[in-house]
């Protein structure tokens, strides 16, 4: 098979940045690249149009009784900028201190070429090995994967009767520790408008006599939340489903420390909610952010001004059960009752995203009716990776939203395994990326244990 | 003596910007103008230097035991812009309607000619007038008077010994409805900053730890004012001094509708403090605004970021008696105490006017003693004002702010005449500024009948 090191290093030579069209070349080059490599190890490659860039599907097709396992991946990458901060050029992969460096190493050229060599060499070794194999690799990750929900929806037949999502784009805290994220928030984005004159006025001429629509605004944003952190909106925690032990023991095993968290942030004291550590509370708990509040004059010195309007950009971090669809007329509701009379409110709803979690097998109190396939999965993951790494897992949801597990587990209904494979210093979307090959051969090593496992048990 | 019209004419065409360099020919030419007319009628002209432009200091001297009046006035003018909309150019002066166009014609070119010519007939027709006069021209009142309190404070000795200060640069309701500005509101600007983490953090990786500025800052705002519209600071109105009735009165005469004030805002409703009237609000009371609030991302769309701090610009409109000295740690303490434990505060202090406010004789319940000659030029200026426009004028304050005039009695201890001279459709400011010529030949009737009534009383 060939040399997933040198391979990575030609694929990360090609300039895949999907924000910019002037990258149209690396682009396709790395789409060329990643669907060469699916075809010599025996799949069936396809490019498949989207109205941006086309989603690589390379499929081992087999009897339907065996198991089907979708490995996603993405071929773009972020854009290199500010390059001057950049030790060695962005697209001219360099090998030093174990470590392979280049924009997209760790996110996501190095972790997907782990899954296709790991693949690879699997299928060399065991040619008749009873496991049907579908590829999804995406162009758009890095621009939102704004089209991977059509695109899932439209060719939802190349997908049929898949087990499971498998894929690499996630994190663990050092290279000693793997982390299997088995759950993500979800989200909701949205825009409060209060108004009031039809225009700006002097506040000499005209202050004191109408409500200031800054003030209006601070007041609403005031009545969201509780003094001792919680959302101030009756109903937003009734779905959020009971952390359990042992999603509390998982993170304890961690090994994090508030104080180092606290340096980290730059922060004199945590804000979280009664009984929640802030490790706890990123994870298990829905939040109401103010991401961005703008109204009247924000520049140098002052000017007397009572602006004629004042908007918040706010956005709600969701947690299993809740749904963007039962949580936005709860959040939509109170701001419009909480608004001050005689101002114009305008909510403007601008995106969202489902939460996610899965529950690994043999962990919860409550057991759920898992598929057989993906219960082995888990079974099997954990025994590869305490072979691989010398203990087990740990399992943690994270704070963050991936839209395309979301997006998988509602138009397929998939869940995922997602093995974590880039660490915290691996600078990714920033300068200097870069992924550690020990991490690209444990991968390798781990990805073709556990598609051994799944496909014969 | 000169033709008022014509001269206003020729001093329209001198482009006298004060805020763009630019126009450095226009600000000689219009100061050489008014120093020439000055000199016409008999004054000493200098031009004393500033920092920035010059001030006109024109003199008419005589017998200590006369009475003394500065005629204030400003040389500069507002920038043009958008020359688009003007119908004929700002700077060529046209005759039509029966108003003079150009920009500066109402703010203060038209006003001040009428002082001007209204002096130089009074000297032409009595020379052996027992009055010294000291006109002050500044040519920095658009730019914020920025170095009128240094002017005062270093040629303390020209303006010494007098008696009060004369001036037109305030405004009328209708042509036919003289108004004696009589106080106006002072000012204390500031801004108020909350950080907390060192850097803008992702919502979804640290969303619910901590506290959002954005949110410190809307709870720190939202404390600052009662629901019933008064500012929520203890001591805030410790030194306000109460409304009189004949305020009040004088108010009512000016036959103001609540309905067209809210229409001309465009708002659904006032929001005043109980016991007073919008027009009753904007004069007597103090105010707190929110100019200004920003934090976090203002663009399209939405960005889930935390952002590590928030910013709002403060401006408290003060009324007599009260001090920015005294204000300021009020309303600086307030907020100290009131801000998020942990949050970083920045208080920056901008910039304050002292509140004015100058009793007529005969009206106040409890009159205070005055400067003879002032109280012998408002009981001038009532009957001046009836016998030219037939009725007598109202006494009103204001509630912007003019920090000269709040100069000119902290630092010379002189009251202020403020005989109003343009209309709110003159477009101070904007496009299309036109004067009312009847107003300036009104002006320099009453001028005249003034100044001669406190000479020969």
């Amino acid at each position: 098979m060939f040399d997933p090191v040198e391979k990575l290093k030609e694929y990360i030579r090609q300039p895949s940045v999907s924000a910019d069209p002037a990258y149209a070349d690396g682009m396709k080059g790395a789409r060329e690249l990643v669907g060469g490599l699916l075809r010599d190890i025996g799949l069936a490659v396809e490019y498949v149009p989207t109205p941006g860039h086309p989603v690589i599907v390379a499929k081992r097709d087999g009897d339907p009784a065996w198991p089907h396992v979708i490995i996603y991946g993405h071929y773009d990458v972020q854009p290199p900028d500010p390059l001057e901060l950049w030790t060695t050029p962005p697209f001219d992969p360099v090998e030093r201190d174990g470590r392979l460096w280049g924009r997209g190493t760790a996110d996501n050229k190095g972790p997907l070429m782990a899954h296709i060599a790991g693949v690879g060499r699997l299928l060399e070794s065991d040619p008749q090995l009873p496991l049907r194999l579908t590829f999804v690799v995406e162009g758009e990750e890095e621009v939102g994967s704004k089209h991977f929900k059509d695109f899932l929806r439209e060719h939802r037949a190349k997908l049929a009767g898949a087990d499971f999502v498998f894929l690499s784009d996630t994190g663990i805290p050092n290279a000693d520790q793997m982390v299997i994220t088995v759950g993500l928030r979800g989200m909701v984005c949205f825009e409060v408008e209060l108004s009031n004159a039809r225009m700006d006025l002097h506040s000499g001429m005209n202050g004191g006599v109408l409500l200031n629509p800054i003030q209006g605004l601070a007041e609403l944003c005031a009545s969201l939340h509780t003094p001792d952190g919680r959302v101030n909106i009756p109903g937003f925690y009734d779905d959020v489903i009971e952390v359990e032990q042992w999603e509390r023991d998982q993170l304890v095993k961690l090994g994090l420390k508030e104080k180092d968290y606290a340096e980290f942030l730059g922060i004199e004291r945590f804000h979280t909610p009664p009984g929640y550590t802030p490790f706890e509370a990123i994870r298990f708990l829905p939040t109401l952010e103010f991401n961005g509040f703008g109204g009247g004059y924000q520049g140098e010195g002052s000017k007397t001004v009572i602006p004629s309007k004042a908007r918040v950009k706010i956005s709600c971090r969701l947690v299993a059960n809740q749904t963007p669809e039962k949580m936005k007329p709860i959040i939509f509701n109170a701001i419009r009752d909480r608004a001050p009379q005689g101002l114009k409110l305008k909510i403007t709803d601008q995106h969202d995203a489902m939460p996610y979690v899965v529950i690994p097998p043999d962990r919860s109190n409550t057991p759920k009716d898992q598929p057989a396939v993906l219960a082995r999965a888990f079974r099997a993951t954990e025994k590869a990776v305490t072979e691989v790494w010398g203990k087990p897992p740990l399992y943690l949801r994270e704070g963050g939203s991936v839209g395309l597990i979301a997006d998988l587990k509602k138009e397929l209904n998939l869940d995922a395994i997602m093995l974590g494979l880039f660490l915290p210093e691996d600078n990714l979307h920033a300068p200097n990326e870069s992924f550690k090959l020990s991490l690209l051969h444990k991968g390798i090593d781990t990805v073709q244990r556990i598609l051994r496992a799944v496909a014969r048990g």
